[in-house]
């Protein structure tokens, strides 16, 4: 049935080319094919369309490009064969899904996205299992982010479930570009961007959302490496009443400047320190978390609180989610100390660089998308070297075993149901 | 001799369609052809290639468009029959300078301005003078401020003049376009965007600026209206430490969700106040003048000081230097109070507020490129409205002679350095 209608739906569009058959998943998730059948007939709804993944048309590439060898990849730098789009407007709303071959995008110059730097987006990875199966991690919490991000930026906002169709379905199109090799994946892009076509600060009549896929390799192909970091007192990533609780396109390219300037000074990434007080908030772009030993002999795994300048990132809660369900007994983790604790509070540099001196500071650690846990092993602050312990495989003992779940959970060889197998 | 060398660089460009002659200005201060001749041998140069005005070639528009009657123009939603591209790369620097018919760009989908808003643009305008020139207004000073932004962000600088010599050819092609109803303008969008075809946060590999225009009205068809503005405490523009004084697209998105929320509580625009003190910022995308009555009777003229969080508006420095030439006797503006100062300071929430009760506020307005000046009649502020006096036609006794003196240095009406003829 819903392939009779996608055949009608081909008739009516000149631009169409080829529709190819949607596998299981979308047509089942898909929205009913009465509401399908409603919008083709131009029935007026008083509502403006969500993403409606059963109106997906696949134009697959002719000549699909050949793979790279897993050895040569290099973060972000390559793209598998197509890419999805979703075109907004602010009459009829969210159009159709399509999947085509990955080329560049026709953009107006006078283009919001362009001018006033109106662009969402979000990172995902796809897994391949032992068994062969495509696997993604908890992305359902990347489709909420992403709303919360489009509302913070007036931008258009949409059915999380059917993005996450659509996206599945990408995945399913491009799986052999997903590698195999241990420490590998497929770098998901949801991209969100104004296209109005009019250089007014407004919320845009028009936007376009955009799916790439990138293979990547592990972030330490030759293990784990601490990372040094330059504590910037200088910039801000973010402050009270901004937007560094969304993960917004404005909070990244502000950083390169801040970036460049820890690199020329031979540190690896950037801390960003933020008020007099000089508090921990993110490095580079990934969440903080740092472990104390305590005077009962206790750790501490601290990371700051979602105060409106913390990115509310997936790892960061995975984190303090297998940390909380170790401590509570519901998940043991091997080789985790039972002696733990759990704080989202505010740290400064100058307890981190007391606890450095005393001795009580146990490790630190940045957690994101990319790199998944990445250890840190010294500070530059104001004109000195804050020294953090790393354990003989960079990583420290709170930091060790989380990581070892967490892999475990993402690739599927630990069950979960962060898991989703697509 | 530059004719010739061009004919020679249209034999070898496979790309090049149509060259057209260059006029004067761009002959004349273009550098120099010893220079052009050695990047056309292609001797390698230790230094990147910077903009070479000389280097322009021209496509023009084969079916050029239809004029909009000047009543219908909406601000920044028509565009005239050409723009203007610099492409440049980290290898070589900046490339061949092109007008080519007004259309949409080819950008790849990872491209870094999509995704990390990594962008910087301008606003300008051209007049036409009661003569018929064209007019330009202080533009050396928006080439100034865009190299400034484009360090902050990254982006690779470039010579000022030079571009400046390619955007007055570019005004020169679309000549027609300038409305000559008084009020109308020719608007200038210089726009500087990351093109690297990779989706990592580092300084960029590829870059285009592009310069599109586009015919306005005036900002107030019907005279002055004031502006209502809502007293913005939920959100910050912009915080010490962060991109507040640079032109970069990161600061505008933001703000539509904040503007949103004005329009809905019945605002015009909203004003963004900073800090527990509330200190009075901006006015929506304008800088922000307000004139206090003191108790020795004298007028006092303030606006924030340009603390890193201020944009270096060149409409607010027009209006000091104006306001500071009349008080020095340098030149006195016609119906200025005599007795006035000037004050680069901080003002809050509760200064404003207190005069106003008092009857010592005079008036208040916005000030940038768009508006001109844009007076203020009451802000919403914690629940209720301060009330702001305005005169007759909207403007009061400091902002209308201002008002009119710019206004006549910008159309070349009265004599100025600051009105460059293209």
């Amino acid at each position: 049935m819903a392939f009779a209608l996608r055949r009608s739906l081909r008739a009516s569009n000149p631009t169409f080319k080829q529709t190819t058959r949607l596998s299981g998943a979308v047509r089942r998730n898909g929205p009913s094919v009465a509401r399908f059948q409603s919008s083709l007939s131009g029935a007026q709804s008083t509502r403006l369309a969500d993403i409606d993944a059963s109106k997906l048309q696949v134009r697959p590439r002719e000549q699909p490009k050949e793979l790279p060898a897993s050895s040569t990849l290099k973060f972000g730098h390559t793209f598998t064969d197509h890419m999805l789009t979703v075109p907004w407007t602010v009459e009829n709303g969210w159009g159709t899904p399509e999947i085509v071959p990955y080329g560049p995008l026709l953009l107006e110059p006078s283009s919001t996205v362009l001018h006033y730097a109106q662009t969402i987006f979000e990172g995902m990875k796809a897994y391949i299992d032992s068994e062969g199966q495509v696997r993604l991690f908890r992305p359902n919490m990347n489709m909420k982010r992403m709303n919360t991000s489009a509302k913070r930026i007036a931008l258009p906002t949409f059915d999380g479930e059917a993005l996450l169709n659509l996206i599945k379905e990408l995945v399913r199109v491009d799986k052999r570009w997903i590698p195999k090799e241990p420490g590998h994946s497929l770098y998901i892009r949801p991209t969100l961007i104004g296209t109005q076509k009019a250089i007014g600060v407004s919320p845009p009549n028009e936007a376009l959302l955009f799916v790439i896929l990138s293979p990547v390799g592990p972030y330490y192909p030759d293990g784990f490496k601490p990372v040094s970091l330059y504590g910037t007192t200088e910039y801000v990533r973010a402050a009270p009443g901004g937007t560094g609780a969304y993960k917004l396109g404005v909070n990244y390219a502000p950083g390169i400047l801040p970036q460049t300037h820890a690199a020329e000074k031979g540190y690896a990434q950037n801390l960003w320190l933020q008020g007099p007080e000089h508090y921990l908030t993110e490095v580079g772009t990934m969440n903080m978390f740092v472990t104390f030993r305590k005077p009962n002999g206790e750790y501490e795994l601290v990371t700051p609180p979602l105060d409106g300048m913390i990115l509310p990132g997936i790892t960061r809660d995975s984190v303090l989610a297998l940390a909380r369900e170790h401590i509570s007994g519901k998940n043991a983790l091997p080789n985790l100390p039972k002696n733990l604790t759990v704080s989202e509070r505010p740290v400064t540099m100058k307890e981190v660089k007391d606890a450095s001196l005393a001795g009580n500071l146990v490790e630190m650690f940045g957690a994101g998308t990319a790199a998944v846990i990445s250890p840190v092993n010294k500070i530059g602050y104001l004109g000195e070297d804050v020294h953090i312990p790393t354990g003989e495989d960079g990583m420290g003992p709170i930091s060790r075993p989380i990581w070892t779940e967490l892999v475990g959970r993402q690739t599927g060889a630990i069950p979960s149901d962060w898991s989703i197998v697509v």
